[in-house]
């Protein structure tokens, strides 16, 4: 073990803030973090929102269910996929670029160098001592949370990654057990075996709400999954995703 | 600066590996560090494929564009979405999720569930001084490899971390200026200011080739991308994701 698996390993995510900002220092920190992660093929196709405002972080925070953390939060980060820059590397070059960044592939690529990015500042504000918390919630109203940021054309915003000096202790969740994310060599297509494997889990987790609630809540993962996937949510992503000129082609 | 932030900051792309294979212990430190960063709403829907058979990575390679090192990696990491678990969940607790499952928010969960967990590996092995490479080119052939690894309905391969002992010096390569990737409050619209930063960075990247090429080489930024985006690569994959039941809805 060394301080880099410490700090991944104690990760749990924080959702309540001291109301202090970060410093500037933190934040290039962070960012220049970010920015280290692998991009494919050189593109870094991302950019970072930094919001500071708090009427701003209020409004994100109703957007994004009325969670209040976001509000509270020392700096609020809006990862987005950005392809943008990109359109204006063609047009500085004179080279039509369009049918590419138009392609599903390069939504993908976009969507995951910003993630590796942003899971690169989650760590880096960790090992500061900040707490961090992703809200994914940005989605529920994903065109407001686009007008309110000006995002143009190529570019959309992912997630938002709240942070801040945390004010409360949290515990960590226990994860699915790792043969059953961990596969060698091909998939394990028995699913006699996965079925039981999320069997064996959901008793984990079934004791891990009992003591943490002190018997008032018990829930199986799969009956949480199940509850919570029985309604589609956020949905009309694609349509906002194909108005700003993503994955318009195959 | 910490031990983290080193690491973060150290980060290069290794692409010559010595033959020899990771340790049990060290593929595990791997896993169980992508199984610590956060994920949607407790999804947690990735599925990660390690292969360590000599003749499978040579395949993948193949696929992969003839990527030797691949091959020659001591462990080839496949990051796949993977909602299977969550239709299984569905089935073990009698609950239609199919729509849920099928939307493409949820397409846009897995993903970036799997990009968080994937930069955590990607780290944790750099941090016991092992070199990483992101594997992208996996999608060239998608379905070839999606077959080779059998992956079912609702599982997809996103892309591959090649991971073993470095076996040459790499160098960094600059990143966009921060101002050009990080912005405050609201997208920087002033897109003659954008322009005027991708300029700069253009010969920051000139004469970073210039040094590490003696001169044979002076590419710019933009003009790199202006090449590579000027033909659509990897066309097909949204009929792949669909065929694997994948945002097919809204």
């Amino acid at each position: 073990m060394n301080d880099v698996i410490n700090t991944i390993m104690g990760h749990r995510s924080v959702r309540q803030f001291k109301e202090a900002p970060l410093s500037g220092d933190q934040v290039e920190t962070i960012v220049k973090s970010a920015q280290m992660a692998s991009t494919s093929s050189y593109l870094q196709a991302y950019t970072i929102i930094g919001i500071k405002n708090r009427s701003v972080k209020a409004k994100l925070a109703e957007l994004a269910g009325n969670q209040t953390y976001v509000e509270k939060s020392g700096h609020f980060f809006v990862f987005c996929a950005d392809l943008h820059r990109h359109q204006l590397a063609g047009q500085m070059e004179n080279v039509h670029v369009t049918e590419s960044l138009q392609t599903t592939e390069k939504f993908m690529v976009a969507v995951i160098d910003a993630s590796l990015a942003a899971q690169n500042a989650a760590l880096a504000a960790e090992s500061i001592g900040l707490g961090i918390c992703y809200i994914g919630a940005i989605r529920n109203h994903i065109e407001e949370v686009s007008t309110l940021l000006k995002l143009p054309d190529y570019v959309i915003p992912l997630f938002g990654l709240a942070v801040g000096i945390p004010a409360e202790e949290t515990g960590q969740k226990p994860r699915l057990p790792l043969e059953n994310v961990y596969h060698e060599e091909t998939y394990e297509t028995d699913e006699t075996k996965l079925t039981a494997q999320l069997s064996e889990y959901n008793e984990t987790i079934s004791s891990y709400y009992e003591k943490r609630t002190n018997g008032r809540r018990n829930d199986r993962w799969t009956e949480q999954m199940a509850r919570m996937l029985a309604v589609p949510k956020r949905i009309g992503i694609k349509t906002f995703l194909k108005s700003k000129l993503y994955m318009k082609k195959n």
